[in-house]
């Protein structure tokens, strides 16, 4: 027998616009969250504004809570995992474990939204001295301070007079096997960039890096602003190396523009850090036997123009789960996956076949 | 009385793909589309393989029409323009004219998959000599010749031994006012010049560039593999002029990696066009009464996470429509839109108060 509820794991934009939606539709959903509160990754890596669109981060997830949050047709479990799943397309069975307890649905059909997590950039670009510097900082370190409205060097409390961005750290990099481009990391850092500058007025703030990929409307919402009102120097360049010179940070490498080595210092060194899959996607792929690319993303029918249906007839999946998006994709995808996957139960519930 | 059947207008990739999922949604759908065909652009601008994913563009549209195509659910209307609407969310009134016969129809809910245009590059970049060189072509002209796999000079058909690509033409361009990204030229670039490498494996490809924007996957399934096993070189620099020597054109510029002027000869040179809103997204805008971005683009609210909704509640955009999109975005687009729109019949339908 069918079930007619859909089944959520993960809930940050992609699972709340998911329930949303699927409520809309008239769709019983369960949303399963791991952590104790809904939001994701905005919210537990404390995003500052959004990018695009500049929001605070906070509040636009709020609304998006709100939306759900009280709906009859949406079951929200925190605190909860999934751990198993038997049966199929129409009638998976599905355990939830919560505290030590498990319980067992049935559900038509599932959406997996369970996100990126952040590349750890002490694990293999040693060379930046994350861990051994107070001054070298990833995007969400950077982000937890603009948020907070005190953006100063860590190891003296003071502001920075000069600041730089080191882009693709952990992406378009085959040493450590991530050759993808994370797609949001230009955007993030001109974002930064521009927050920095309108912070610290007198800071200087250098972006050096291989592609500007700012694509779309990003171009002028972001870049050109950040070159052109705030005044951030971009630089086509690779940095090699991190040194500490007196009580400053030192920055080696070449500038593949001009075609010379520099060495430059600054007080403040951010890594724009790329996205890798989240230990939450990499054990719901194995928990549901979903295809996996070579990074541990979840796999898609790219080639039949189908950016949300996984190896797996009535799972789907949307956000980074499925490889680097931006928020606009993610909502997207959110909605696509949706879609289908109602259209399923449906399907389903009409007695027709399952398309693959 | 709110109506329960969704408009979709245009027949590309972004309106088929909201038809079917609409009729899985078990919701009754009149698609619209002004040609004498479906399949939109792809069709249209006989694309050869698709980017990514790199499958054949009329076996991919020929899918998405078959999987609608006698559904009673979609009520497929060709040769057809939409010329008047009146109403609003739940209850459109909507004029379509066929070949001079008016009919108005009532309908819930609007999607506007209009889709875009190929910036025409003989309109501002003169100095690139498009009406002036046989030689000098765009994607679309070097794509219908990739499609047939007769890739030669048109000035003397024979093969040639020397393409270049010059990227952002209608990009990234104040001066013509299109400052946004295009998103795709750098994979279509990067995809043909592979075309051209396998069908001609003595011809050299260089492809200009200011930034190569080969986001997500694209990085390691076009880019390496076209530097590494195709050999296409890769050069940023800006192109000036093109000029002709003997019977070869001159291309003049600067090669801002190695900070000197270039002149290089080639037997071919594709100016790598961007994206404008096509004709019938400008008049469907104003038809309806949207909100357009100051390059006609449909405007959507992407400050709330929203990449889908107009200014006008009720109706929602699909696809490059809404400016610069791949298929991938789009294909996520559609799905979302039609979740939007099926859940706001559904919502009118039980009586609730349309949300924003």
């Amino acid at each position: 027998m069918s079930s007619d509820t859909l089944l959520i794991i993960g809930g940050g934009p992609a699972g709340l616009e998911a329930a949303r939606g699927a409520a809309d539709l008239g769709c019983k959903t369960i949303l399963v969250e791991r952590l104790s509160r809904l939001g994701g990754t905005p919210i537990s890596a404390n995003y500052a504004a959004l990018t695009h669109g500049m929001r605070d981060a906070s509040e636009v997830m709020g609304e998006m809570i709100a939306a759900v949050d009280g709906d009859p047709l949406v079951d929200i479990r925190l605190n909860t995992s999934v751990t198993a799943c038997t049966g199929a397309a129409g009638a998976f069975s599905v355990t939830l474990t919560r505290g030590g307890t498990d319980e067992t649905v049935s559900v038509g059909a599932v959406i997996v939204a369970t996100g990126f997590e952040h590349f750890d950039p002490g694990r293999a670009n040693q060379q930046y001295g994350y861990y051994m510097y107070d001054d070298v900082l990833t995007l969400q370190d950077a982000e937890k301070m603009l948020k907070e409205k005190n953006f100063v060097r860590p190891s003296t409390g003071k502001p920075p007079e000069r600041v730089c961005f080191i882009q693709c750290v952990g992406s378009r990099d085959r040493r450590i096997g991530n050759e993808y481009c994370s797609k949001v990391c230009c955007g993030v850092a001109s974002k930064q960039a521009i927050e920095i500058r309108q912070l610290l007025p007198n800071c200087r703030v250098f972006i050096f890096y291989i592609d500007m990929r700012m694509y779309g409307y990003w171009e002028n919402e972001i870049y050109w602003p950040a070159q052109e009102k705030y005044k951030v120097s971009y630089i086509k360049g690779v940095i090699s190396e991190i040194v500490m010179k007196g009580d400053r940070l030192m920055i080696r490498g070449e500038d593949t523009t001009m075609n010379r080595p520099m060495e430059v210092p600054m007080d403040i060194v951010i890594l724009s850090n790329g996205m890798e899959p989240s230990g939450g996607t990499k054990a719901i792929a194995k928990t549901l036997g979903l295809r996996q690319n070579t990074y541990g993303f979840i796999n898609v029918a790219h080639d039949t123009l189908d950016p949300v249906s996984t190896s797996v007839p009535g799972v789907f999946v949307a956000g980074a789960a499925a490889g680097p998006k931006d928020l606009d994709d993610t909502m997207g995808m959110a909605g696509a996956a949706t879609m289908k996957a109602v259209g399923a139960i449906r399907r389903m519930a009409r007695g027709a076949a399952i398309k693959a």
